[in-house]
Formats: structure tokens, sequence, C-alpha cells
């Protein structure tokens, strides 16, 4: 079996975790990873979401904050804030800094960033095929008000937005700049192309899985495939599981509920959705438009229970194929 | 008074503190570093004689092993390791590290090598102008029997000799690459122009001092001015005080002794030379050549002696003047 998952960074490497261990033996899973909250700090380029599910899968991940690397130290950051160079608010570790400088470095040398990501891989065999959703460089932007200036609004970089400002002011546009020109890196059409299943896992659906679909020819491909599309609310209750994703979804007029988020993917793209039980009222709603939707355990508490999600997610997709 | 004293690493930076502790107040100390073992690695502008004097006057190093950071970390250099990325013979500490990525990304930002350093210095706040020698790329490599084609030579970079092969086969020549086309960093002539002194550490006469005056200018300026030029042998009882600048001396035909040292920086650039008690029997041969020269301790033991030694070195510029 083929699977194919479209993947941001915390709770879409959870659930990859999970999915690898509810497979059968010989699965191929390959991952296509949002590039869009990538950033260029002090020179390096860092690919937190692309990181978050190497670490995690690849047995390096910081468990209790679902980022960054176990056994972490913070030099470098320290003596970064002692010179006064900015930014100091995003957290640079200095067993994270290597990748940055080994990324960089390739990039700097030529290599794409579907060969970078590959050879870091090699390391970390985190067991997936993981991509880039494109060697290209895209970049989400968040307008929101300009508080030096009444009336007016200004753009920052995603990760000001989501770690500066802890998405406490409101977003009133979302754009992943650079999308429109971009490519999917090579590999992702071909995966799509072959996939047996397309996985939705319970990532940002604007700033994650949205970004991912923004780049020109990948919904095409998931839609033309005519593989079972099935997703995982991350809404559960009326509230985004972990992050901030309520902040995202009113940028893009969509309600915080786990129907609407089903229903902004739309039955075109998404054959199967999974909301959690307590929003099982939701079912019929997401049913109404087209796509068949189960009510499930949602909360990802341990690696068990993510498993268990990757098999209702599965067993969605085997009754719609 | 105004002194200019040209440095290499961890002999010069200790001398200079010394120098810093033994000067009246209002004394002008400008240093002219030597840039001919800067390095990248990873992708990083490294340089390690600047940062050895600005830690040591700035009070960030490590002071046992005179070079890298107090309270150091290595996790990113674990890393990098666990990446199979080369080189790992080179000790890049983390905090060392962030120094690196400011000074690379202020390079990439069109910053010559004298503002990054300015701007360095704005922290560590070392009490002397420190002014790299050049703002241009120069790299010392030295000649080495090739292991892998008898018979042939190869070329190393000077780090790459001192630090992986611990200096242990035959230099045959030492070559600052880049020199004949290099020009003295801003301020540099400048502040030789003004200089009532100029001082000579007891760095390694080739590969930090040497590599100094090969900068096309220096040399001359420093002969012009016509102010005592003093320096303070490295080499004690026929041997290398600290380092292995044996090899280095054997590499362009000198001996490894106090009186060798002077005559090769010559009495038409030295006027006075301090060798260590061990090598009084040495004064008379410095002389001879039109050198004066006292022996005195030479042996950097704490702060106090380095002190004692500039002290010696200033009242030798005074007896020359």
């Amino acid at each position: 079996m083929r699977i194919v998952a479209l993947a941001g960074g915390i709770g879409g490497a959870r659930f990859l975790r999970g999915l690898k261990a509810a497979v059968p033996q010989g699965t191929e899973i390959t991952v296509i990873g949002n590039t869009g909250d990538d950033i260029h700090l002090f020179g390096l380029k860092v690919c937190p979401d692309l990181d978050t599910v190497m670490y995690t899968l690849g047995g390096g991940i910081n468990e209790e904050q679902g980022w960054g690397r176990t056994g972490e130290t913070w030099s470098a950051k320290e003596e970064l804030a002692a010179y006064g160079v900015e930014p100091s608010w995003f957290g640079l570790g200095d067993r994270d800094l290597a990748t940055h400088l080994v990324r960089t470095q390739m990039l700097g040398a030529g290599y794409p960033l579907s060969a970078v990501t590959e050879a870091l891989c090699a390391r970390w065999q985190p067991g997936v095929r993981l991509l880039p959703m494109s060697d290209d460089r895209i970049e989400t932007h968040v307008a929101i008000d300009d508080p030096d200036s009444p009336g007016a609004r200004k753009a920052v970089h995603f990760q000001e937005y989501w770690v500066r400002l802890r998405a406490g002011v409101p977003a009133h546009a979302v754009v992943p700049v650079g999308a429109d020109e971009a490519a999917p890196a090579p590999g992702v059409l071909e995966a799509i192309g072959e996939a047996d299943v397309v996985l939705f896992p319970p990532s940002n659906p604007v700033v994650s899985i949205g970004t991912i679909l923004a780049v020109p020819g990948i919904r095409e491909a998931i839609a033309d495939r005519g593989a079972p599309v099935v997703g995982l609310s991350p809404i559960v209750g009326g509230a985004p599981v972990r992050g901030m994703a309520d902040r995202m979804l009113a940028a893009v007029g969509v309600e915080t509920s786990a129907a609407a988020v089903a229903t902004h993917y739309g039955a075109g793209l998404l054959d199967g959705w999974l909301v959690d039980t307590v929003d099982e009222a939701a079912v019929p709603e997401v049913e109404k438009v087209g796509i068949r939707c189960r009510a499930v355990p949602l909360m990802m508490s341990d690696a068990d229970a993510a498993a268990r999600m990757a098999r209702e997610a599965l067993a969605l997709a085997g009754e719609i194929q």
C-alpha cells in the first residue's frame, strides 16, 4: 500500500508516528511537508515543519514541547541575545542549529531543498519518504493591524505572528507568498499519482495543509488521482486541539468547527473526514455535503492514541474505496 | 601615548592583557590582528585570532585552553559529527558559533571585516581598538608531503595543519595566499603612522606577525614611521613557549632560537628585542646585528607576568627613543 500524507508540524508529526505504527509492513509512506513557515534567521535557512516531522519520526524530538531537539542546549541563542541581534523570540537551540547549518551550506552549494531534506533524513531515518512541498521559496505572511499606523495593516512572517505575537492579534489575511510561481518538489506529483490513500493529518488547515494545497498542481493531482482522501479534524469541540488554528481559520472566513473545516476542504477534494466523538453532531452536517464522516476519539494523548486514529482513517479510506 | 601591537592568537592576546594593565591611563592601544588563519567552516566565517584577542581582553576567554569561550557547550559540534559533515577536527563551540553567525551575516550584508570586528567589539569592550590586518581574504596555506602521492606535495589550510595534523609533519613552505593583492584594513596605516611605539608580542613570527607584515604596506609603514619597534621572543631556551612555532620557522629556514627570530625580523624593522633570561647569551648576538636586546623573564605564567613583560618592552622602547 502506498500512502501520501500532507503534514504541518507537531500535530502532523505525531499523527505520522501513529500511522507508521498502524500500517502493515511494506507500506510506503510519503510525507509532503509544509515549507510555508520556513524562515531565514541569522543567515540560516530554518524549516520548522520539516524538522519537526524528521525529529519526531527519527527519535530526536523534545517530547514535552513537541518541537526542537531532545537534550537541547541554548548557548548560541544566549550569545546572539548578548550581541543584541534580532530576532530573539525564535527558539533556536544548539543541536537544532547544526541541522540549519548543514541545510544552509548544502543550499548554498546548489542543492535543492528536496535533496537537502533527503540528506538530513539519511541520518534520522524517519521511516517515511519526506518531501518538501516545493523546492521554491514560499513564505506564509499574515496581515495584521499596524500598531504604528492606526487604520493601516502590515504583513508579518508567519513565525513572527505565531511565535513572537503568539497569534494574539487578529489575522486579516494569510498569504503564501511565492506559492503562485512555485512548483511541487521532485517526487511530489509522482507520489500522489501512485497513492492508494491520501491523508490530511490533524494539521492546521490554513497554514499547513492549506499552504501545501496552494502549490500549483498539488490540489489538482490529489483530486485527479481518485484515491480516497481522508482527513482528521484538528478542531475538537469548537477549539483547536493545539496551537491557534482558530485565528487562522477566522482569517480565511471559516468557522472554528470540525464540520466547517471539512466543508472548507470541500467534497471535490475530501472523501472522508474524522471528527472527535464530542463532535458527533457534526457527522450528518459533513455527510450532507458529500463527505463520509465518522466520530472517533481524536485526542493524541500518546503514540497508541495516534495509531488508533490512523487505523480509523485507513478504515474509512477502505470503506470509501 | 599611542601604541600599535601586531597580534596573533593566544600568546598575543595574553601579552595584550598585560599591556593594558601596564600602560598609564589615556594610552591608546591599537591591535592589528592576524586574519591569515581565518577559515570558512559550515558556511561560517571564523576568525580565530581576532576572536582570541576579543574574548581574552573582553573577559570571555576559556582561560585554561587559551582559546574559545568560557562556559562553552558543544551540542552543535556533536550534531554536525552525527550528520557526518566535515571537518570534525575544529573546535566549534556553541557560544563561539554565535560570534561566527553574527559575523557571517554582517559580511553577507556587505559590511567589511573591519566594521564587523568593531560591531562585535561593541559587545566585548576589549579596551583596545582591534583592527583586522586586512578586509581582504588572506588564507595561510602550508605545503606538506602528500601522503597519497609519494614525492609530491600538497597545500593544506593552516588550520588543517595546526589543528588536524597538530603540526606533526614537516612544513615545506608557508604561503599567505591572497596577501599580494590585499590592502591593509581602514585605520591600519593611520594607526601605524601615529604610533609612538610598535610592539611585536611573543606571537608566532611566521604565521602571525609574519602574515601581518606580508600585507603590502604594513611593513613599510612601520619602518617609515621611525617610532621604536620592540618585540618579545616567542622562543625560550630553543623551543616555542607554546604552540609549534619551530615547525613554522623551519619552513622559512629560520633556526628555532631567540636570536634567529630577531635576525629574521631584521634591524631594518626591529629596534629592540626581549629574550628570556635563559637566553642571556643571545643578547650580544642580537645587538651585533644592530638590534638593542635585553634578557628578562618571558614566561607569561599569569597576568602579572605579562604586565611585567609589557613594562620591560615599553622601557626598552623608551631607551631606544
